[in-house]
């Protein structure tokens, strides 16, 4: 197929690599695998997943958990803060499937006990250093008075507690990494213990893809949740979750200029195609993406002496060596890894393979009846 | 209309006065008002301007083109180095509209010399301090170059210079944005002064909304060619270019969690609905949005003491003053003014207006036959 405007480009060979790794992780931790389904949003991709016997996701929105429920997934967490104002989405969704909601508060299982028609099973999400959201670990009183509201609702069901780790996305090193995981097992267990008799299966969730894609031993928790491993992308790089040949996206951008008295090339690809995530280098430069050769069949390693340095609503400037600059001529296409492939799909609104199929994206897809 | 869940709203009115003063200030001035319509990309806000008697408009990208050629606009320029991977477009779209392109090399001319099946108007970009693409003002060898080139065409017609000073962006003083643009008005009347024997008619089309905003007398160009001006936003209220009161987009975004301990408020809306676009504060701190009150008719002034300081994919921190903090409760609606509309807008995909209309844009409608 040929590619004439920025194009996000998915080597479905990579792709699968990533989600067999992370299942049969799964497996011999004897965690069960509960993807993020927010960083590909497509339909194709979770066949991928269904593929290798995943049947239990993980979804960001009650418009993302109805896409996925129309194309046949029947247990979804929605791992965002209920929004009690989409109660009648939430309503329609709970008739149909297995719905996992989570809460921060008592408010909202509050509103929920009073409007749910339908049973729905409910997480706590627990702040264990991130400090996002979520209740912190060691607040019994307010984990008390929600249980005590899901204990007298006819609708509800106590999950468990599940927690997200963003701040590993912070950390470049494997035992600073570490160090979060065990804190957040300590204090899950710590929660476990303290509820255990009221509520004996229940159940501990934890999400991030540092955690599940660095260490090798995920025991002590029941369910995994991370997301973007199916992609990965230079950010998950630079933590060291992934390879640079494990990046399982890349754009193919159009040369469009080049500006020999300054080594920049201008590529069609800017902030609506890329998002704005930025890598910041140790010169404290900025990088918006790392520049690779296209093939037939992919692409290669990142190339040195040549990075994309800004981005403005269409434009791209891609800063280079003097060898560089001369590689690449006006109406070429320029590969580009992206910084955060969840961003960027998201943007991009669709794949084309390396295969040449188009893949859909939720974000392309106009509202439809039933979504 | 009930809101749900993130929704970018649209104040008409606030819009409709933001075009008609820039209608009137280009009426004043005596030059063409090209408006660029990659701020709001949509048929419908497109009509506001048609009944301001605009009908000469902007775009970025050629399906942007090809999308308002559907809804009747004839007069077309695409403000991006022409990309010749898409010539096949380029062809439909100029045998049907007066089809305006800008080029910046050599290459592109001459491909676009060879390829082109109808005539275009060809217009030289011209770097005059912005130093993201163009022509350098003073390359008189490459301009010359590429005119012979033009000259030689069947199908190229050459129009004049454009420029961009995105560099105005960068400004927080109007007398700084007024010698960017005496220096750029000087640079291009020296080019106008040595092709106008060749080309009598030659025009100079300039574009940034600072500029166009700002400055009162815009006379000595013969078009402008602004367009984050029918919204506005954060960005250009602190460099002087609006009132707070003329930022005619505002989005809502329900409340989903409290954290008393630290005086913060999640909020639905992250960087999917947002983009990642911020103002930095003199504090060094990053504000993504300032927060306004809504109300029925639309919304107010930004409040004090609460502002947006953070973005995740779905989740938006807000910190507060506690008096703000008790303001607001789970389950209300929060309005944040963004800081860059036309990102914003291109993430949202669509408008709710004050009126409770819904608007389309562009990035909302899948591939559909004709575009």
């Amino acid at each position: 197929m040929r590619i004439t405007r920025p194009t996000l480009v998915l080597d479905k060979e990579k792709a699968l690599h990533n989600i067999s790794k992370m299942v049969e992780k799964a497996n011999r931790n004897n965690v069960r695998l509960r993807p993020h389904f927010k960083t590909h949003q497509s339909a194709q991709v979770g066949e991928w997943f269904r593929d290798h016997g995943v049947n239990t996701i993980t979804v960001s929105s009650v418009r993302m958990a109805s896409y996925f429920a129309r194309h046949g997934w029947t247990d979804i967490m929605v791992a965002f803060p209920a929004n009690i104002l989409e109660i009648e989405a939430i309503n329609k969704l709970a008739a149909r499937i297995n719905l996992h909601l989570v809460a921060v508060n008592i408010e909202t299982v509050a509103a929920l006990a009073k409007e749910l028609e339908h049973p729905v099973r409910l997480w706590l999400k627990i702040d264990t250093g991130y400090r996002r959201t979520g209740i912190m670990a060691h607040d019994h009183a307010a984990i008390d008075t929600i249980i005590e509201k899901i204990k007298a609702s006819d609708t509800l069901g106590f999950e468990g507690f599940v927690v997200h780790d963003g701040h590993t996305y912070k950390q470049t090193d494997a035992d600073a990494i570490q160090t979060i995981h065990n804190t957040t097992v300590y204090l899950l267990h710590l929660l476990r213990d303290r509820y255990k008799k009221q509520f004996p299966d229940l159940q501990l969730s934890i999400g991030d893809t540092p955690s599940c894609s660095i260490l090798e031993d995920l025991r002590g928790v029941d369910e995994i949740r991370p997301g973007n491993f199916v992609f990965y992308d230079l950010t998950q790089q630079r933590i060291g979750s992934c390879a640079f040949d494990e990046i399982a996206v890349c754009m193919a951008c159009p040369v469009v200029a080049k500006h020999p008295e300054r080594n920049e090339i201008i590529i069609y690809g800017g902030s609506v195609h890329f998002s704005k995530d930025v890598l910041l280098e140790e010169d404290a430069t900025e990088n918006y993406g790392r520049i690779v050769e296209l093939t037939k069949s992919g692409w290669g390693e990142p190339l040195e002496g040549i990075d994309l340095v800004s981005l403005s609503q269409e434009h791209g400037i891609v800063r280079t060596s003097t060898e560089m600059f001369n590689r690449y001529q006006v109406g070429d296409l320029m590969g580009v890894l992206p910084v955060h492939s969840c961003l960027t799909a998201d943007l991009m609104r669709g794949y084309l393979t390396t295969n040449g199929d188009r893949l859909e994206h939720l974000s392309g897809i106009s509202e439809v009846e039933g979504i």
